[in-house]
């Protein structure tokens, strides 16, 4: 049975477009334009397996373009992976496969959650940066055990977005040859042609940033053929394939027009389509007997194609049984024996204040030493944050083991990278820079959280504490602005033995990322003889201190503040009152502890309760109620020497006495 | 008295200098290097009058790279600002007018608050859109009343940032040919030589995008001066002027290198400095005679510039009487008489149900006829969000008079673009695009509410009840993300009715930016006989329906789920329940509101409360405490019919009616 590629492309275009025309929802116009090279590169290059998705040398394929999905789901059913036909019918329904946008873990075969613009273009990038380390790090003369293409699906509007631009430049920067992007440059957007917003030589700007550039007719079978074999050959650049399309190609009335964007054709104007296209079956998600036979070819030749790398993989096994000892380690990201044994030593009390994040700094060391596949970097700002893990090599085309990313200055990008990263496996990787720009990748933490994904996001300079740099860099409301994203850990240790049970949670919590945020200013290391172990972090708070009697105040703080409450409750003793003082470093973690533990640290009749924290402090109800106070800050911050900031902002230990007396009336 | 440009450029260079090593804090190696081309635009171009910071048709000067701010207050000094040499000594104190990055209203010459990369960029092409915007309505033939150049300078990390690249695509597209950026290509870094992170070709960059290109030796006044004429006569295209420059220029120990970025210098250095580059003053903060008498000249020059201007504005005045009060109008935004007088009428609760994004492009379009300086724009979702100017026109290098902006799938760029516009004056702009992506603008909208800047922010398919999209379109942490932050208004209304009013507000309001949240999908209009005046949403929050009888249970809803509150409400007086509904679109109204007014909504004795929110709940304890139960969503959404989301997601009149009998322990 022979079948002809068009006939395979309008497959697709038609599940595609019948899916979003049954749906009443969607893109149709685009999957119209673009599935001719959707299909060449499906049916002829993409190396994967759709019986094993998780293949370790599989091609990763990304839709950038995550309103593509109506085409995605097609060529995931007809290539064989665990999509039928019905969950393309039943498209953008609750519970089926065919998520609205693709869904990382929802649907078998997508490799990334796409939607929000650029994202997954910078997850590529971050994809073909983890091919390139765990190759430089495992393969050997003779075993190439890994060797894949990451190949990304990208459009006008992806292109105009900031996060693109800044993963475009780090992979050219850092000559990513086996990173191929296919740009459907259709000229419309939902609001008209690209015209209006959109001018730019987009060829002209890779080329800038040290791609190869190949522009071609996207539709044409054989020149996207070609366009892939010269982006394969180019080992030293990643490479942009411009792919002219037509937007609802085929469209008697609707050809070119910008709304076929995002609204369902309608049923008349699909016949019409079809008719035009020469797709002459008169039932809706139709799939010819020759079409998917000749699709599901795919699942052979996967089949073979794992087969002779699981050959390699043996003999490589054979030759050096170490590293691949090492490299399944890695990518069950299996913590060795005694990891963290170190760690608890690191710090005593008898040491100078140190600031948390030049703990954190040692610590990421020592679990550098001890943790191979943990890696990450900085936005140019790793000797600030302390972020650099010493004697690991710098990341980049020379070498591309380095375990120390320069990202430069990208956080958008950085944070989807450390997403691209974590879902090629073989690594867990961290990120950082001021806690006041985490506003910049905030999009990319939220993706991280909305696929569960182990990144270890680090911020420091978390407060107004941090004076002289002024308002700009002194973040108020980032933490309450991340305690509020689901699936997230957030953690604010309040000294160096918080920061070393911080970080173990980071890396022992495989099903979210972690957010870890630090001083600028440098804190005493609290005594854990007089006061309760720090391991109390691992439950998200914990009472640290108390006053000889019963209790008549509960003092809540976080980070630099739990000194201040600290100080408070001697103070308060010395006059008679009896506080409670609790570390609540982490809401989320002390959130989903038993009731009877957190009725224990929060007893809920006792009422008079006072949080501490420089940040906002709408939002501390939630543990001091209607009855309490909530210390923080409500304004922005401003210059100064630290210090000076942090009291002319009210943060001193006898502020909260004075509001201690305040809530007792007493004073 | 001659003096040498020598002379004047390193009195700069050493009043910077001196003030970082003074401070122990601050960036002194960049000053070294541009202290030459940021005196040689001061000095021979930049038409500004230093006694009047207000005048319309200055130049705009932005210092993009704000932790450059030691060498902006010398040139404010020196230029004859209400800025001392005093200033200059208490940099990065508090309460000094030298703060740790420039900050708008705080020291007088600084157009823009900057600091975070990339933002003093994009708010720079913002006020080279609003000149050109005022110039189009307002220019006459032979009155060219506005007609001023934006400079802004910019350095490897801005140019690194995403941001930077949105704006500088949209700016070459717009074709903004009085837009010149000075780019201080110093090649280094906070972690070292860009080269690890960053090899693009800036220039061929620029040139993809449509900017005229000059690459100079930045240290070389006679080349500084040709590049700015270069870039002044092109008017068609914005100019990037490369200046390659020498960080640390003349340190004979720490020239090109990174540790000058952000560390002092160190006395020593600094002699040594001092030395090399010929300067002969044993004094810290010296300012020869000479160089002050020099430089000082920018005052006379200055005033006589505004007179001849005036002169002009006068002539025009005569010419165009109309337009020129109506130029007042604009700059003192000035609502006219009866703006608002249609609003009201615009929606019965005999009307069909209309999604709240929908009713506000129909206020909008209302408010655009009355207010011709209203202005703005979308990230390509202007049909999605209803937030198109319907014949207002296009804003584009054919039409600078047009009021929709293309901002394209651009939301940074966009938010701070919207700032450059504020900030310029004669327009109070709107943004808008889906609320999801508010996280992509988040700096920007963080830098509004720094600044006080009056900017509307439109964020409409506000909850996971936008369904077919799935959870990347479905906001959930987004609304306690805003409100977070300080000086920022946050409107979520419930139906038609209030959105008037929250544009009524958003309006009036000039001293902070709103947020305003709108549904995707339907929503009752509300009677408002029956139900209390949705002008309520002035106070934040309001009883908008309260049973027959004294409540025993207050309901807490917005947006969306005051429907439900108000159904619930019914259904719990069949059951002989009592409950007070209070509609609280807007919590940062509500808390500003007096004590009195609020302990009416919320009676302090009265704890059986419940608030009903599709987003985190996390925060809502802030008005049901301890005692009370905060209906939301507290993890991510999901794919399916918008209804059937909502309601899988427990979102019915039934389920608030269930949590209100257990909290009344009465199931």
């Amino acid at each position: 049975m022979t079948v002809s590629d068009n006939q395979c492309i309008n497959t697709i275009r038609f599940l595609a477009v019948d899916a979003v025309q049954r749906a009443n929802s969607g893109h149709p116009g685009a999957p119209l334009g673009q599935a001719p090279m959707a299909y060449v590169l499906w049916d002829r290059f993409l190396k994967h397996n759709p019986h094993d998705v998780d293949w370790l040398d599989r091609d990763r394929f990304v839709l950038s373009v995550g309103h593509l999905s109506a085409m995605l789901y097609p060529l995931l059913y007809l290539t064989g992976y665990d999509v039928s036909l019905d969950d393309i019918k039943q498209f953008r329904q609750w519970g089926s496969k065919g998520g609205g946008h693709p869904e990382y873990k929802l649907t078998p075969g997508v490799e990334a959650t796409t939607g929000p613009l650029g994202q997954g273009f910078a997850m590529a990038v971050g994809m073909a940066m983890a091919e390139r380390w765990v190759a430089a790090r495992y393969n050997r003369p003779g075993h190439e055990i890994f060797n894949h293409f990451t190949y990304v699906v990208e459009s006008d509007g992806g292109m105009m977005e900031g996060i693109t631009s800044e993963a475009a430049s780090l992979a050219g920067t850092l000559r990513l040859g086996k990173l191929i992007c296919l740009y459907d440059d259709n000229d419309i957007s939902i609001e008209g042609h690209t015209d209006i917003s959109f001018a730019e030589n987009v060829g002209q700007r890779f080329e800038a940033y040290g791609w190869q550039v190949i522009s071609i007719d996207g539709m044409d079978v054989t020149a996207v053929d070609g366009a892939i074999r010269m982006a394969q050959a180019d080992d030293s650049r990643p490479s942009l394939i411009i792919c002219k399309t037509i937007i609802a190609y085929g469209s008697p009335n609707k050809e070119g027009s910008a709304s076929t964007h995002g609204t369902p054709l309608g049923e008349e104007e699909i016949c019409l389509t079809k008719e035009k296209l020469g797709w002459t079956y008169k039932e809706t998600f139709t799939v010819p007997p020759e079409v998917l036979a000749h699709c599901r070819q795919a699942v052979e030749r996967g089949k073979k194609q794992q087969q002779e790398w699981e050959q390699k993989l043996d003999e490589y096994r054979k030759a050096y049984p170490l590293e691949a000892e090492q490299l399944g380690k890695d990518l069950r990201k299996e913590l060795p024996q005694g990891w963290d044994s170190e760690l608890d030593a690191l710090f005593q009390a008898s040491d100078k204040p140190i600031a948390t994040r030049k703990a954190s700094g040692r610590v990421i060391n020592k679990i550098a030493q001890k943790v191979p596949f943990f890696m990450g970097g900085s936005a140019d700002l790793a000797p600030s944050v302390n972020a650099r893990l010493e004697d690991c090599g710098d990341f980049g085309f020379q070498d591309y083991a380095g375990r120390n990313i320069h990202f430069g200055v990208r956080e958008h990008a950085m944070g989807a990278i450390a997403n691209g990263i974590a879902l090629h496996g073989g690594a867990i990787p961290f990120t950082s820079t001021f806690f006041t720009f985490s506003d910049y990748m905030r999009p990319s933490v939220r993706m991280a959280a909305l696929m569960g994904l182990q990144v270890a996001f680090i911020f420091s300079h978390d407060s107004i504490a941090v004076g002289e740099d002024g308002p700009t860099h002194e973040p108020v409301e980032q933490l309450m602005g991340f305690r509020a994203v689901p699936n997230l850990i957030t953690i604010r240790p309040a000294d160096a033995t918080e920061t070393v049970e911080a970080w173990k949670m980071a890396m022992e919590n495989r099903e979210s990322p972690t957010v870890l945020v630090f001083s600028r200013q440098d804190l005493p290391v609290l005594d854990r003889i007089t006061l309760a172990s720090a391991s109390g972090l691992r439950r998200g708070g914990y009472v640290v201190w108390e006053a000889a009697k019963k209790p008549d105040v509960i003092i809540i703080g976080t980070g630099s503040e739990l000194h201040l409450a600290l100080e408070a409750g001697r103070l308060l003793q010395d006059k008679g009152i009896m506080a409670r003082v609790v570390s609540l470093p982490s809401w989320e973690l002390f959130d989903v502890q038993p009731a009877d533990y957190r009725n224990e640290v929060l007893p809920p009749d006792m009422r008079a309760r006072i949080s501490v924290e420089a940040g906002t402090a709408t939002g501390w109800e939630r543990y001091v109620g209607l009855d309490g106070i909530a210390i923080g800050v409500s304004r922005f911050g401003a210059t100064g020497k630290g210090e000076v900031v942090y009291e002319k902002y009210g943060f001193s230990a006898q502020r909260v006495v004075n509001e201690v007396l305040r809530l007792l009336h007493r004073e």
